[in-house]
Formats: structure tokens, sequence, C-alpha cells
């Protein structure tokens, strides 16, 4: 089997690398010149058998997914297969679909969880689309997920833009999961009583209700790190989190967890809040409170208190 | 009628004033010689007369309200009255009130709400205690209600704590109004549409559901400062917001909306948040999501985003 | 002056009544006979004069308005203004500006508020469109806003758009108001110490920090039914509420007070929820906890607990 | 050596097997005649040699601990070891080891997760005392932590009532856990899209980034009934919840995620939510929305809806 693969970043230089020891050609195309396999994407199109061609598509949502789609919808040929394996939001596949259907070009949507863990430890796998086009790239996902008694690790979870919606809501899980143990993580720090957090967490990750893949990986992190001193509390967030509130909004599907572990990403990012500039801006009127003057580090000394009146 | 009142920071002496301008003369004491009446406590229990004393009390709560009312414990005489005018918590009534019944002294607990409004618009009370102390102290807390056909500013609630108890509710309900208002000025400040956010929040003032005196308020801050540029996003709480959360917690009521503006407070006085270096620490260990080192301004350039993995 | 009106719901026939009150002629028209002033949207537009008609739509948003506009856009005149005054999600403006542009017609979008209370007193009005169409359109806003020292009830927000964008941002702060006072309430109902929650709740209407038009209508319900027994836990929503998290979405900015009401109301809605059956089972899983059996009105006994596990 | 054992529920039956696996000697007392090893807690410690007994503690927190506790001050003797293995509230250990300590005997609090695969997999344990008295125990703890290369899972915390504190947290985490897993559940089975939920939450449990043992064991319970037809949604909670957020409220540690898995549990468990219908009155109020009777099925046909007013 000889397939093409469109990225080659982070995720996609890994995967083309855990596809080829599987035995599978894998020829590659970047934009970076010292990680592509070809110049063009015309040349991996021209390197793939037509008809049977597998173009696997590993670039950032939205935009540059959108172009690649496009641009392989012109170059393939009847009978190839597009598989999407980025994070784009669902609700695109299925134009994409229709955009390659137009030139009798397959269309399957991947869910790919496991980081940069998954070269070693194979990739959860989430796919959408016909089974006819999910039988034809199984080699591929054989290749990609976790082998022998873990190969439970791939679903074909239903049609075109189920995959990434099951990514989605994995992701969204994601955010609720890290916030968790991350109050947990400030509870057990802000408190005298315990005299080391990182020998804490780390024996919860053996026998307890709470172990997983996340809090090994937090306690691997405290180990480099006791107490993140050289880390910032600047946390991104990258679309899955939003279209998952987006959905649970669409569904009328209570997310509190969710969605609080979002705004929490919201509010890490913001240099100063314009909503609480609001609530001290109020206490100040109704009750004389003291306020912090702008870029002051000490309170503004005031009356007694005489609480919220 | 002449009552005592002890503590007069910006609460207790608009309250003097108020009661006095009702014809009920008051004796005050303050550490604060500046504004004080009498050099001690003791000369203001002497200025009263014994058996009929009221005696209203307006520090801050906690220790400061214990002490005093220890001392007003041992220096009232049977048949005198104590007030807990302050925002002490609920369950410290019932041991005060015991401490005073001990000396035949009986014992109000009066929450007070209108800030440094309420010298001229009345005050909003809620009192506990029995009917007979509550009837014996009437004229006093006629003095300070609104006056007229807003007269309905006075309820007594029930047994001593439950005036403290509805005024703790009233203050959590008090952190939810404001969070609300603050999101939704946030949400019209971050807006290119909207042209004037001052002007679109004093309309609202007018006919519109959300009309309000908080909304008033906000209105006159945004007047004086149309975007908090002169203050910092830095909010106090004042205790009766966590008894409130607390209550919820022992009642078993859902208080998903009062807890999340208290914690929106918390993560407002936080230089750094740890719970949120936790997750950016998570990120980059499973996805080698670039982070933003303590201090800088800008974050680390990665290789190209792969969403959260 | 002499306008129409579309849609004579329970709002759109109260602003009728208003507006003609204030000496404007309407014509208006509703697909209920019963209601309506002409048989037909082209009696009404027939009725007004051609290049100076102002037709006030109030009909519920979404397709029903899509097609009032569309068929406005065929039957006006160039020189005419259509006014949406309904709930229309603010994306949905500009392209309804533009299809009516196409034929000369002017577009302003009006966000109301006041429900059925704004006959009486006047409607809060936040509207959005240019300079010259508002400006022609102020007679009816005069008639609608409250009057007097009350007339700052009335806001020119910004371009197209911004009406709208402000009424939705205040229905979400609307959301938060009435869930804030609900905690409150639940909290009070809830303690034997509170002997009549609805007297409580009364004395909070005067001289207090969070005393306001919702909760002056809280009370009129209490009064009605004092604990509520003849009304469902079910509450609708309306669509700005929804449109309002997603916007906070879609801006970043931190909404946790506004989400956490919206998501309690779909909450309100469930017969049962998938996600707290997923919780007792996993609890049931790990700990071998009792459950209930779905429909059983009591727990399963079972062995003394050990918590959480 | 030879161990007590009070409290052979779930918990203390299986700890017990698997202590004496280990070849250490255990007499377990509990008032279940079909369980117990001796017929009183007197016989309990005149089985073991006085002066360096060791006697673990199993039995619901609470009330039911403190007897336990006090029973055993005053049957022990000077050079005994006293461990807590329950969920007690950690700050109730402090006064249970000066209990003890008036008679000379010392306290360990001890954390113990796992659930009722503790006995297979091992426990972990996360622990509160003196070094000695920790040390002492060890041979206990060795027995019940996880073996071989899993030994982390056990860990000494710091000084008397550590133990608890971790746990507590630990449990607190499971909440937010557990609602974020529940949550995305709701979110799959609620959409079309998703052919078999449980396939693909089966095959999150391998390779992916939110893999973990709460998510193996939901899908077991979705293994045994697909979409929880025969499990109720009402979800208890044990204490350590509330704690923790309690807890969070005493450091000012924000804990949006764990409070809003508390609060729904809260709301599983109302029958109906008198908060909600609150909010339902408003509606009714100020927008004449129909609001269902209660114990309606079906909403009261209303006029048609014009959005929140």
């Amino acid at each position: 089997m000889h397939i093409g693969l469109v990225g080659l970043g982070k995720m996609g230089a890994n995967m083309r690398r855990r596809i080829r020891e599987a035995g599978i050609e894998v020829t590659g195309f970047d934009r970076n010149p010292e990680v592509t396999d070809v110049p063009s994407l015309e040349a991996l199109v021209e390197a793939l058998p037509a008809g049977e061609r597998i173009v696997w598509v590993m670039v950032p949502s939205g935009p540059i997914t959108d172009a690649v789609v496009q641009d392989l919808a012109r170059l393939l040929s009847p009978g190839d297969l597009v598989i999407d394996g980025g994070n784009s939001y669902y609700q695109d596949d299925e134009p994409h679909a229709a955009a390659l259907a137009e030139h009798g070009v397959g269309f399957v949507d991947a869910g790919v969880s496991g980081g940069i863990w998954g070269l070693e430890n194979g990739y959860g796998l989430m796919v959408g689309g016909s089974p006819q086009d999910v039988e034809r790239a199984m080699p591929v996902f054989d290749a990609l997920r976790p082998p022998g008694e873990r190969a439970d690790g791939f679903v074909h979870v239903g049609p075109v833009g189920a995959g990434h919606y099951a990514k989605m809501v994995h992701n969204g899980i994601e955010y609720g999961l890290m916030q968790a143990y991350a109050e947990g993580y400030e509870l057990l720090a802000a408190k005298d009583l315990v005299t080391d957090v990182q020998a804490t967490m780390r024996a919860w990750t053996q026998g307890t209700v709470v172990r997983s893949w996340l809090l090994d990986l937090l306690v691997q992190a405290l180990t480099e790190d006791p107490r993140f001193g050289a880390i910032d509390d600047w946390v991104e967030d990258s679309g899955e989190g939003r279209w998952t509130v987006d959905e649970a909004i669409d569904l009328a599907v209570p997310a509190p967890v969710i969605s609080a572990a979002l705004f929490a990403r919201f509010a890490s990012r913001q240099g100063e809040s314009p909503a609480m500039k609001a609530v001290a801006a109020l206490r100040q009127q109704f009750g004389g409170h003291a306020v912090r003057a702008a870029g002051a580090e000490t309170v503004t000394p005031s009356a007694p208190p005489t609480s919220e009146a």
C-alpha cells in the first residue's frame, strides 16, 4: 500500500513514521522543504496510483484544511479517497465530502487523539464515513491505532462528520478533566497540611478512582517543575472546547463542567477582566468600598469595612 | 427615646444621623476619638437609662462583634436590649443571644442594606428576634427604613438569627446580580457594533426588564469612568457570599450562579492561578503545546498547532 | 403620521395601542382575523403613503421574520423603511437590511423590552441603523418609550444589528438576574428560620441593594402563589440566552453566570438527565453504591455506605 | 503481625481478605454477627497484644467513627495505634488524635481509594500522622496498596489530617471527572450522527488523552445497559464533594468545575426545583409567558411567543 500524507507538523510527521513502520509506503507533503518528501501537492498526487489513492490530510482546521480539500478535489481522480485527520469542525465535513464527491472522490473524517505520545503508543481513532470508504482505509487505521489487546482504540462512529463530532466531544471532556485535576492540584498546593503535592498526586496514579493518563502526565509535569514556577497561567483553547459548548447549547444539553473549564481558559488569558472591573466599580458605588487603582499593588486604605451593605 | 450606637464607621455614622433626624437621641461610641460622642463603652452605657437601654452594634462581624457583645453582656442590665446591625454570620447570633440572656439582656439581629445611600433613601431592614424585642426596637427601625409608601423595607423574618440569614441570602443574590450585569457589560464593551456602552446601559434603566438600582449605579460608575480605566479588576468578598454558598451546600440547594459569582471574585484576586498553570503544564505534556514562560508577554513560538490532540 | 404594524400578538397589539394613544395612526396586520385591521400584507402596504412608509415588524424571530421581510422587500417602494422590533438574532439583521436595500428600502433593528407592562410603562428601546433611518422613526420610538424624566429608555446603539445585539445581551443579563433571585428564593424557602418568604422578599424591594423591577415581579408572583404550588419547574428559553453564550464563546468572554442560568433552564426541562444517569452508573461500578432503579421512588437498600471510595 | 479491623462492610470485608492474603493475621469486628470474627469490640482488643495493637477503623464517618474512636480510647493501652481508614472529615482527625493521645494511643488517618476493585487491584492510600506511627503501620499499608511497579499507590501526605485532606480533594476531583464524562456521554447520546455510543466511548479507552479507569468503568456500565434504561438519574453525594467546595471557599480557591459537579448532584435529587419554579413564575409575570401547571405534561397554549420581552 502507498498513501499520501499532507501536513508534516508535529502530528503529521509522527504519523508518517508510525504508518511506515507498519509497512505502508507514505509520500508526505509539507510546505516546509526540510520535512517534505515531494515539492508540491501535485507531485504527491502523481506519486500515487490514480483511482486508488488515499490521501491523509493533517493540517490546521479551518481555512487551511478548506484550501487543501479544494486543491485535492481538483487534482484527484474518481475512486480516490481523502481522509481529514485534523481537528476540523464536524459541520465542515459534509461540505468537504460534497466538494470531493463532485469529482468522484470519497471522504472520511478521522478524529485522532494521543498527541505526541501517539507515535509510541498508537493513536485513538474515531472515524466517520461510508462503510466502504472506511473499509478501504482500514490498513492505515490499523497502522495508527494501538496494537494488540488495545486495538479497541478505533471506532467507526457513523456517517461523514461523526468522527470529528466524537473527537470534539472527546476534547470537551478533556477540558473538564484537566480543570478538575487543576482545581484539585490548587487545593493541595494551598494547604499547609500537604507536605509534598507531587508525591501525593503520584500516589493517586495507582489504585485510586482518579487514576488516568492525564494524571500520569500531570505528575510528570510536577516532577519536572514542582510548583510550575517556570510556566505562565495562560491557557490557549483550540476550538473543540468552544464547539462542544456551542453544541451543548444547540442540543439543550446542560454542560456546566465543560463550559466552566472553557471559561477558566478565557479568563486565564485576560490581562485584566472588564467584568471584574465593573463589579469593583459597583461595590464602590453602593458601599464606598475600597477599590484598587488600576496598576496598584495594594488596595487603597478605606474606612472599616461594613461588608456588602 | 435615647439609644446607644457602637461603631461609627461609614455605615454607623450615617445611621446615627438618620436616627437623630427622626427625633431619637443617639449616643455613639467609636474608638476613633474624632467621631465618638463618649470616651468609652462604659460611658455609653451609663448615658442610657438602665433596664430600658437599646444599644445598636455596628462593627465588623467576627471577633470585633464578639468582643463588643461580651463587653455589653458585662455592662448592661436586665431588661436592656442589644441589636447587632452588622453583617454577622447568622450562626453567631444564637450564642450572642445566649451570652446576653445570661444577664437578662435581649438580642435582635438586624440585616441592614442600602450602603452609603441609606442615609438619604432609608435602609432595607430584615430582623430576627422575639416579637417583644423586635416591638421594642420598632421606633429605631422606623427611623432607619424608607419612609411613606416605601415602608415595606422592613421585615421581621423570624427568631434570632433569621435577620442575618436573610441578609446573607440578600448579599448572595447581590453577588449574582452584579456578576450578571458585569458579564453583560463585558459583552457590550467587547463588540464593535456598540458605539456607546454607557448610553446603552443607561437606556436599560427605563422600561426594560433588567432595570434595577444596581444598574443605576453601574451607569453612574460608567458616567464617571467610561471604560473603568482607573479601576483595577480586583474584587474583595466580605463573607456573606461565602456563607451563602456554604449554606447552599449544607441545604443541598443548587447555587450555580451565586457560586460562579463568588469564584469570579476569588479569581480576580489571584496574581496568577495555580490551577491554570497546571492546565498549561498538562497541555504541554500531551501535545507539546506552546506555553508562556512565567512573566513572558508573548507565547513561545512553536510548531504548527495540532489542537488538543 | 401613519405607520404599518405587522404582528398583533401580545406585544404587537399592546404596541399598536400605545402608538395610537400617542396620536400616530396605525394600520395593523395579523393572520388572525379577529385582531387585524386589514386582510393582507398587501392591503397594509397600500394603506400607507409610498416612499414614506414605515412598517414595524413584530413577529417571531427566525423563519417568520425572514418571510415577512422578503414579502416587504417585494411590496415596498424606494424610500420606505422597515423596523424589525422582534427578538431577531443580530446576525440576521445585515442580510435583512441588504435584501431591503436592493429595493431602496431602509432598515432599523429595534430591541424592545418591557413585556406586557410596556403598554402602561413604556418600552425600553435599543436600536441599530443609519442615523437617517433612526431619525425618521423617532416619532414612533418616542411614542413607545417611557415618557418624561424616564425618556432615557431609548438608545441608538450603533449600525444595523446593534439594536438586536444590545437586546440579546440585555436578555442574557436577565437570565442571570432571574437565576440569582431564584437561588436566593430557594435558600429562604429551604430554611426553617424564615417564617415568611414572601414578606422577606417584599422587604427587599425598598432600600436594599437588590431592589429591582424583577424583584417586584417576583414578590407579586409570591403574593399570588406563596410557594409556587400551581406552577411547574419547567422553564423555556427563547433564543437570546443561547445567543448570548454563543457570543461569549465567540468573543472569548467568560460568562459563567449567564451560562449557568441557561443550563439550569435546559436541566429544568429534562424529564430525566442522561448525564446524571451516567454518574449514577459510574458510582455503582466503582463503589457498588446503591442506585435508584428507573421509576423507583426510593433507593435500593444497600450495604453500609463507604462514601465515594 | 496481628491487627484488628473494625467495620466489615463492603470495603472492610474486602480489606480484611487482602490483608490476610498478605500474611497478616486479622481479627475483625462488626455488629453484623454473620461477618464478625469476635462478638464485641472488647473481644477484639483482648485478642491483640497490649501496647503493640494496631486497630484499623473502617466505619461510616461522623458519629459512628466518633463513637468507635471514643470506645477505643477507653479500651486500648499506651503504645497502641488506631488507623481511621474511613472517609472522615479531615478536621475531625485532630480531635480524634487528641482523644487517643490522652490514653497514650497513636493515630493515623488513611484515605483509601479503589472501591470494590481494591481487593483485586490494591488500594490507593494517602495517610497522615507522625513518621513513627506511619512507619509502624507500613506492613498493613504494604498489604493493601497495589503491588510491584504500581507500589507508588501510597503516600505519607503529612501530619494528622493530611491523609483525609488528600482523600477529600481526590474525591472532589472525582466528582469533576465523572461529570465531565457524563456531559460528554449525553452529547454523544443526543446526536443522531453517533450510531453507537458505547463503541465510541470504548474506543476512547485506548490511545486517547481521556483514557482513564473511570472511563473503563463507564464503558463497562454501558456494556451492561447501553442507554442506562434501568437506572435512575438520582445521584447521592457522600460528603467529600461538599467538604471540597467548603474548603475551596475557605481557601479562596476558585473551584467552578468541582462545585458544578456537586450542584448537578443536588439538582438530580430534587423532585422539583423551587428555584426553577421561581424563574417560571417570573417569566409569566413580565412576559405573560406560558408556564406548565404543576404536574402537567404539556405546556399551556399561549399567544405567539415574543421571546423574553
